[in-house]
């Protein structure tokens, strides 16, 4: 390890139990590899910025609508990360990623459906209706060699009446790093209709080696129609405290922003800001270390399925802990049903991204490499 | 103090501004009176939580939809405190109360406007548009003897469409602690029109003494059309921390609730929750003394206006640390701009709280009696 590095800290299971109530709430016995959470100890440097902030007594109502350090905070980590940064004025707290979605569709959307890519995110499903509009799926078929945005349907749904494209990139569950080419090509069919993007970024900090994070907002002619949702949550384990960044980067949109009702956006939290800050300002050499744990635990998932599975399909992992696993081939229905009970391993059942996928499974694979090698074993036990 | 109790601790001005950054951004020289946090430290109980929070690590998800212990907590504080419990079964975690009474009517209520008393708490002024609905104003009168309800009013908004009552009790900004029979009226009316109640009770333990908080559950006949949101943040100084609790008592209701799309309640926080659990089951001894130092504070108050300010009219406070002061007699149409210019005081404006109430302000008591006396000799060199 570098000398700039601090280390990823593999959590014991009791450890784990108490840190992660809700990834961890399995029975006894069971080993989980569902929610987006990994088992290992959050960075110092965080958890040192949230223990100043109890000894200092500071519980009360965060600033209210823009936050100036969060904001420079937040541009200095994208601009040394993606190589991109906004100005510190677009980038609004808002409470958590999936918030952020939901209100920049309330705000800046006109009615009309929301394109929705599926497999998709499991807490975007349902999100459109949220907002009073239809939900319309653009699916990518499991048979697909690569997981990508078809142009020419996306373009179909916005003649049809689509207002809105939820772009998640990096894509959860896919794995997939949108390239700058594919990016542009979505640009260029959402600007053709004058339509909007809602762009979630929340996995950009966890792009591993081989792969590059554009920013959807740093393509040329995406200020006018588009937004992002970025947030230090899910490289650094604190989703539970609750603070995203909501980047506006059009002036008159910020101010359509600020001018909405108190109740639309006021539930940030100050821990969850604090959390944020540490990470952005001070966690890159945490976030080094990390990267290169999830690269070498992509490693060795591609070994363990080789061995142990190999029928399963799996797509390139190329950002997220998230492998989205294609188990058809040894014919269960609910694949993640007999991975529990047969198993005694909790992943996410395929069906909570897209209708019918039971055959598929989401894993997370952000633990220690015994788990994952006996996540797999368990799996294979189960499926097999 | 009885040995039972825990003190409240006054701050200086330098801890003020660094535990409360919104209330004390305030320029150099400004006393802030403004937004509803005290000047008091946190009771330890609750920080010590935190701390232990933070030293376990425990910065991920909470649990989805329903948490047990927080429950158990939240119904153990309401029998203790109001005399009345809802089983635990009853108490959803949100994010903050002002997200609850918005979830409350976007899952609840039909379609149909929503009846708000004015004045009215800032941030739930334009919530009903931010439901889809009409805001229907039902108005207290500057020069009404006391802030009640018009129930004959009530009853024609209904007649005229209205289906839902946002009921804040006790009350902000009118300090008013309605009485069973109050309550029992409201309720008759409701029960005629087949509407419903959105009750918002975030101030009960603030109730002083002479008054009695009737949690509007606790009526017979309530639970098919209401429900209560709740929290200890305001009386705990938390609100930053963003956690407060729905209140459903129908079993059908509460799986409605629980059916709903993720991104309709996923934002509560872990720390939120771990300060809540510790305020309801540790702060008794410390809330008492705080409600004996508000209750002195409100004594202070009125012998300070009757000194200094003989013509600001205002009614009992009964709850709450926010007097609502009509100060027309001294002819401002903007007295908290005056106030703030020649007195450099901040109190809330009243507009925010009811169209055209620019003579009046609200004022933010829970300080030292020495700000508290400086404030009010600092609003008579303004207004007078």
């Amino acid at each position: 390890m570098a000398a700039d590095r601090r280390p990823v800290v593999d959590l014991t299971e009791a450890e784990a139990r108490l840190k992660l109530p809700l990834k961890w709430g399995v029975p006894e016995g069971v080993l989980p590899a569902w929610v987006a959470e990994m088992d290992y100890a959050v960075d110092p440097v965080v958890l040192d910025a949230l223990a100043r902030m109890v000894a200092d007594g500071i519980t009360g109502y965060p600033l209210f609508g823009w936050d100036p350090e969060l904001a420079e905070s937040y541009a200095g980590w994208s601009a040394r990360h993606f190589g991109w940064a906004p100005e510190p004025d677009a980038v609004h707290p808002v409470v958590d990623v999936t918030a952020g979605v939901r209100i920049a569709i309330d705000v800046f959307s006109e009615p009309g459906g929301v394109v929705f890519p599926i497999p998709g995110y499991n807490a975007h499903h349902g999100l459109a209706s949220v907002t009073g509009r239809e939900e319309v799926h653009l699916v990518v078929p499991a048979s697909a060699d690569r997981a990508e945005i078809d142009l020419d349907r996306l373009d179909r749904l916005f003649a049809e009446g689509a207002r809105t494209l939820i772009l998640t990139q990096p894509h959860n569950p896919w794995g997939r790093v949108f390239t700058r080419a594919e990016l542009e090509g979505v640009r260029d069919v959402v600007v053709r209709h004058g339509a909007r993007v809602v762009c979630d970024e929340i996995h950009a900090p966890l792009v591993l080696p081989g792969a590059e994070h554009v920013s959807y907002l740093s393509l040329e002619g995406t200020h006018d129609h588009a937004v992002a949702v970025v947030a230090a949550s899910k490289a650094f384990n604190t989703a539970g405290l609750r603070c995203a960044q909501l980047v506006v980067p059009d002036a008159g949109a910020r101010q359509r922003l600020l001018d909405q009702p108190m109740s639309r956006n006021e539930s940030y939290s100050s821990a969850g800001i604090v959390a944020a800050k540490a990470a952005y300002d001070d966690g890159d050499p945490w976030l080094a270390s990390l990267v290169e744990r999830l690269d070498q635990q992509r490693t060795l998932l591609a070994d363990l399925l080789a061995t142990h599975l190999p029928e399963v399909r799996m797509r390139p992992l190329e950002a997220t802990y998230l492998a989205w696993l294609d188990a058809s081939a040894y014919g269960h229905d609910d694949a993640a049903a007999v991975a529990l009970e047969r198993g005694r391993v909790m992943v996410s059942a395929g069906t909570s991204y897209a209708p019918g996928a039971g055959s598929q499974v989401r894993l997370n694979i952000a633990t220690s490499p015994q788990r994952l090698t006996e996540v797999v074993e368990r799996l294979a036990k189960a499926w097999t």
